[in-house]
């Protein structure tokens, strides 16, 4: 299979060579392809999602993505700046579902701003809809009618959009604890309300799934009084980029959770939760753990390796409980060493 | 002075009550009026918002509102739901800036779900913007060139509408620790480029305050690893909904926290920021103390008596210390009595 890999800025390079250490050790039968993206791609080529770069993950089986941002280019134009690369390639693979699971790591319970008894019950996974919502809708500055400037962005989903997350949804569900609890805010936005509609008439479909609603304001409440209570969440692009950040942080674990985000089919473009964090790239001190449980994912998910999957993710936990910490972590073992921790674990 | 007391839904009778008593109890010169509002309205005269209740809130110099919102009513037509009255009244009333402060009550670090030295270190106040957004911009149901339904809520603001209520910000920064977090997704949305741009330009005129912007993802991520990192965070009417809820669970204290809804001049909604909680509302088990803190900047914020809004906050900290708790806070005090608690130390 053909692994497209697209480090990007920051700490994206570091982590990605990290990943890549850790596929070839397993001796499947993938060829790496790699290409520059977002900041990075923008200095080379002048665009931060190079026509080659686009056509390279079309092409590929899967995309392994580090990260992109780069506070240099806050002030050049949109259009130009490195966000762009991961909004474009979602779009253009029609990459619509975003899987994000967040758990607590054993030995990793002091890490969490939670208290270890309700950190320690986090064990979730976020369906966030990824090609639609108020990213996508029509956009822009306009002047208003008393001769001001105005932003505008028009949120919007259609059934078929909602219907086909949903469905990603309930089949996470039934695979997990059967619980899907779809988060809108139908009490206010009609693009909420239709999207509830559609979430309860694919419900029928799936009568073994318990299916419940909550408003995002509560789920934002519930995330930290209770995360223990979610098994799957179910959201647009918005509601899902808030919450799934948060969960993330309650488990404690921003270095450590993966990512994937998938088509229809089997292509999928697998990247951590955690950004390019600028501060500390190129020091040794970027926690490698998010990527390569990425790369499991993509396993899983795009090449139908679950042996090899497991494989990955537990020869990670084998190094967390034996101790092995980057520093986000509080530890002291570089990239490399926490990588190597986990090659030696492969076995 | 008049003020119009708007009880509303589930327990939002029985907490205005005791705010009353504890107001009534300050021998100032005041006028209470009641009328419905919410569920409790659209069944006594088939508007969640009745026009006399409206033209009451017009007439008063201030507004304490109990809560809106019963299960009931959710598969009423939107514009008869509970949740309307609070939305058209401040629209109406034309109250654009809400105050919600968040902070930890002292004895009360056992409430958060965040670990004690996480949680203790909360004191902020989130300034969220309440007449425009996603909330009051063109909305509905229309089908796409494929003929499907589909759901739309047109995101905006307008330079004049972020203009002051980044003013609001600012000053409510001044007179406190005079940093400024401005939240929104400028990296994704039109609307928030305009929102960065805007509160950018009125920053050069508070040169003594320190502000910094920051991503909606990320501040999520943010108020769970390390709250205390927040003086005044100034965000848009959604993203404003949820982080606000987030940081007062943050707090543990949902029942604790009050809220200001105000117009340009001094007119103001007061309520907590709980909700009607149905499922205890008529058991004399809510905690009073949300609302009587609302009626404590109530008198700080239309009434000029910085004084008796003092005494008031005092009273509620003293009750408190001396561990009176109803059962939210690990108590057994019913609503009465934890207001008789912080009646009898007004003194
Ligand atoms: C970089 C940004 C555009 C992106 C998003 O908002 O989707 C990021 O926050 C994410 O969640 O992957
Ligand atoms: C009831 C609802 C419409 C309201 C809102 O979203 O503004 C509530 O959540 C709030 O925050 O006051």
């Amino acid at each position: 299979s053909l692994i497209a890999l697209l480090p990007g800025d920051g700490i994206g390079p570091e982590v990605v060579t990290q990943a890549r250490r850790v596929l070839e050790a397993l001796s499947l039968d993938l060829v790496f392809e790699e290409a520059p993206v977002g900041g990075a791609a923008y200095l080379q080529e002048g665009h931060p999602l190079p026509a080659a770069t686009l056509a390279l993950a079309k092409r590929a089986d899967a995309v392994l993505f580090g990260a992109v941002g780069d506070p240099r280019f806050d002030a050049v134009e949109r259009a130009f700046r490195p966000e762009q690369a991961i909004l474009g390639l979602r779009r253009e693979l029609g990459l619509f579902a975003n899987l994000r699971p967040a758990k607590l790591f054993p030995g990793l319970e002091d890490a969490s701003a939670l208290k270890p008894e309700v950190a320690g019950a986090i064990d979730m996974v976020i369906v966030r809809e990824l090609n639609g919502d108020v990213y996508f809708g029509e956009k822009g500055r306009r002047t208003t009618l008393e001769g001001l400037r105005e932003g505008y962005d028009l949120m919007s989903y259609d059934e078929r959009e909602v219907e086909r997350i949903a469905r990603v949804g309930f089949e996470t569900a039934r695979v997990r604890k059967k619980r899907l609890c779809s988060v809108d805010k139908a009490n206010v936005l009609e693009t909420s309300q239709l999207w509830r509609d559609v979430v309860n008439s694919v419900a029928t479909e799936y009568p073994d799934v318990h299916l419940t609603h909550m408003y995002v304001d509560n789920a934002a409440m519930q995330l930290v009084r209770n995360p223990g209570q979610f098994d799957v969440i179910v959201t647009g692009n918005l509601f899902g980029d808030i919450l799934s950040d948060q969960a993330s942080m309650c488990a404690g674990s921003i270095g450590m959770l993966p990512s994937a985000a998938l088509d229809t089919g089997k292509k999928g473009l697998y990247e951590p939760i955690h950004g390019s964090a600028p501060d500390i790239a190129g020091q040794g001190k970027a926690n490698p753990c998010a990527t390569i449980l990425s790369a499991a994912m993509m396993l899983r998910y795009s090449l139908d390796d679950e042996t090899s999957a497991e494989r990955i993710e537990r020869a990670v936990e084998g190094a967390l409980t034996a101790g092995v910490r980057t520093p986000d972590l509080g530890g002291t073992a570089t990239t490399a060493e926490m990588a190597d921790a986990i090659l030696a674990r492969l076995a």
